[in-house]
């Protein structure tokens, strides 16, 4: 098993594609198996979706509706509505596999793998990547 | 690591049971080891739930509160509403794993793996199965 | 592949903490790989969050609104609201995978593996866990 830790300065995005570079890892890698990516973050998550098309935009106002950022949280640490922070990876979790097949990503066409990060307390994340060869 | 294609015609079908081909995928691998199963579709996820008693029915109502087909979307491709199916697999996600012992999956009595499809204007799927030998 | 089946008396608790059981396990495979983790049940899934701050109340708040426990269900068997606890799992999904380290599980410092379990008509669980060594 390969593996290796991306370093992300969230910046304040919400959605960042980590796409290129887990492409990367599983050239390098090379072979048959299948990427594991996890998030070693309790504010933050996983998930494939299109990207540069509006739809994380969308899915910001979806979870806005889910995890309102208001004061109904039993969690009450850090700023305003971070209690809604610490339900996110009940949905977007924090661990995906995706196939590869000859150091290629199996992702369909428009499949992107993103980080999803409402959580503008803490810029700095951490993603590891792991290649289980087949 | 054995690996197969299943190609997958919705006929408008929302949630299709993928249970007795991946059972015999893994049947014909033989062995203990891991399932994974990959969606490689950017508007379609995998879900694991009974079938046939209703929920199918249920989980199209759920869907469409959180994710209603309007033009509240951002992303504007496709026809009205086809927004909400890219954020989909935020929720229901592309990557799943089922253990396997001796050929046999180990699910419970009542979970099934379905790909859940609510993007009518694609009716041809493919699911990627990969059996990771243990 | 090590495999290992827990046994869990929910007790009426709907997020049940199942890191430490979990640590236990792949410190005793040990070395490198991957842990995963599997609920062989059509009403029950798993999550990855902070316990023992609240959010396990937040968690319970937001699956009475995407999940209210009426009579809207399709699905009838069992108590008032079960067919609830049936679209539960498209949510917080059965599988999980984690990576390990020289047999130590690489979670974030606030990350805790839980069962969430909302239905009380079914007390006894059972959740596999599989060590993949890498």
């Amino acid at each position: 098993m390969d593996t290796t830790q991306l370093r992300i300065e969230t910046g304040g995005r919400h959605v960042l594609d980590l796409t290129d570079r887990a492409a990367a890892f599983a050239a390098q890698a090379g072979g048959d198996g299948l990427l594991h990516v996890f998030v070693p973050h309790a504010t933050a998550g996983l998930a494939v979706m299109e990207t540069g098309s509006g739809s994380e935009e969308d899915l910001e106002e979806v979870l806005d509706r889910l995890l309102p950022r208001d004061d109904r949280w039993a969690h009450r640490h850090g700023s305003r509505g971070h209690g809604a922070d610490h339900l996110l990876p009940v949905f977007a979790g924090p661990s995906l596999t995706v196939p590869v097949q000859a150091g290629r990503l199996l992702l369909g066409t428009w499949q992107r793998i993103v980080l999803v990060d409402l959580n503008d307390d803490n810029p700095r994340r951490q993603v590891r990547l792991s290649f289980l060869h087949g």
